[in-house]
């Protein structure tokens, strides 16, 4: 439920250019707006599940992407009846300029790879289908002078393999690891909203530099609500990023009756030190490790 | 378009323990508990049209009701299409613990009478279908002991026939016109937005109390883009109040990119003297006229 003061839950990610909208609630844009930031060069969204607080703000988002004149196609991921949804909650969004493209997630794992990065989906276990998502950053290893050598590969290939291409000269086909060293560690940031703990959260909150988790509840006796309703609390969402090892968690989308969830803190960073109650606008940059 | 700070045009009437909405955009939720009021109680929302500006909020309203736990039904009014439109929207709210029932104005003018008041549809002029609201609580004149006696009604009729009644003794008929005296006035609201000044506008606002118009450009170089778009310039919704003589213009429904409507209003005073530029939140309370 929208409050004032707090939106629904979303996620913007951007990468290299490249803009990425988890959940898109009723006032997302305008918390967008809040932050500085202009939905326009939104490439793509993904949604969790279709209940409303994930989802009512995408009419509204389109829209306002079709006023300042977009023309760029704009992909949906999401579960399974992406298209239905979206195709009615166009009833009040019917004329836009520019295509919108949907691509329905199939599988318990599904990995979207795009310029740079993946967006990977995990099923989790909420009362609809939900899914939680991880974006990913690879970063492959650095040139190797000395492996290169030794394969004797030719040294105005260096530049292209270390690029990524793959090159066949004559008989012999070049690879990119052949130049390269041992892949290095990338960028990785996971969201999960609406579900129980679940292995697949862990598993693929693993190597995650951040993992941004709900923690619905913070009164202990609400346990039996989250249960109830398919939902984590803050104490759950801690042990997932202790199993998990991530680095650091957010917690977010809290119920309504949750005014104060900072007053839980301490307990929850008795699980996993490095907790934050997140609130909006809440922004991290990430970069590469230094060598 | 929502922006932080002013949230997309919305009315709340309320009367005699009645609560109607008019027009439900992205937030209007938001904007309801912002003033501390709640959208539980909501009898009545009506529908100007069915441009996301002023419906995308139903979805998340309906739920925000549901959650607290609401059984009562709820009555829709707008213009044809409004199941259709109220069913595709549903996808994402699809299990509400209350009725809902809708209501499809057919004709250029209809009245829907309630209990103690009326609400009146005039078509108004925009790119697609698009109605006006008046609200309306007559007001039956006051008890004419003269004209009663005269009319050699029998006393005991006369508390009844004054609450209304119409009462029928052996061969006789008794109308409650007969006890009382003229009627006198009583409240009356009008609401437009979306349109170009019209005819049926300024006819249905004679009389109000209050006329609530939109002014969405005050640049007088943006007419040219008012009719195109459909829509009125604060000036035009000036002429209107001033052909319909009401007391008081509320202006509302400002473009995103009219920053300072108030920056226009002594030029729109030229016209129409109390003319207000309305901001998010604003009230005030209508009483009967002393005696």
């Amino acid at each position: 439920m929208p409050l004032p003061y707090r939106w629904l839950t979303s996620l913007m990610l951007r990468y290299n250019g490249k803009s990425i909208l988890i959940d898109c609630g009723e006032g997302t844009q305008v918390a967008l707006k809040e932050k500085g930031w202009s939905p326009k060069p939104i490439d793509i969204i993904c949604f969790t599940h279709y209940h409303a607080d994930h989802i009512s703000g995408l009419p509204g988002m389109l829209l306002t992407m079709g006023n300042a004149e977009r023309t760029e196609p704009l992909l949906l991921i999401g579960p399974k009846g992406l298209t239905r949804v979206v195709n009615a909650l166009r009833v009040i969004a019917p004329e836009l300029p520019f295509p919108i493209e949907c691509l329905e997630i199939t599988e318990p794992f599904q990995s979207f790879s795009f310029e740079g990065f993946r967006i990977e989906a995990f099923k989790v276990n909420h009362n609809v289908v939900c899914y939680g998502y991880s974006m990913v950053v690879d970063r492959v290893g650095k040139f190797d002078r000395t492996r290169a050598e030794a394969a004797g590969i030719p040294m105005k290939l260096w530049s292209r393999l270390q690029k990524g291409e793959t090159i066949t000269e004559g008989e012999r086909t070049y690879t990119p690891d052949m130049v390269l060293g041992e892949d290095r560690k990338g960028l990785k940031v996971t969201y999960c909203t609406d579900s129980r703990p679940t292995q697949s959260l862990v598993d693929n909150a693993v190597g995650s530099d951040l993992l941004i988790c709900e923690g619905m509840y913070g009164e202990p006796d609400k346990l039996i609500k989250a249960k109830e309703h398919k939902h984590m609390t803050m104490y759950e969402a801690a042990q997932v990023a202790a199993k998990a090892g991530v680095p650091q968690l957010w917690l977010t989308h809290y119920s309504p009756s949750l005014i104060h969830p900072e007053e839980y803190m301490r307990e929850v960073k008795k699980i996993f030190g490095n907790a934050v109650a997140a609130k909006d606008g809440r922004t991290l940059e990430l970069n590469f490790e230094e060598e």
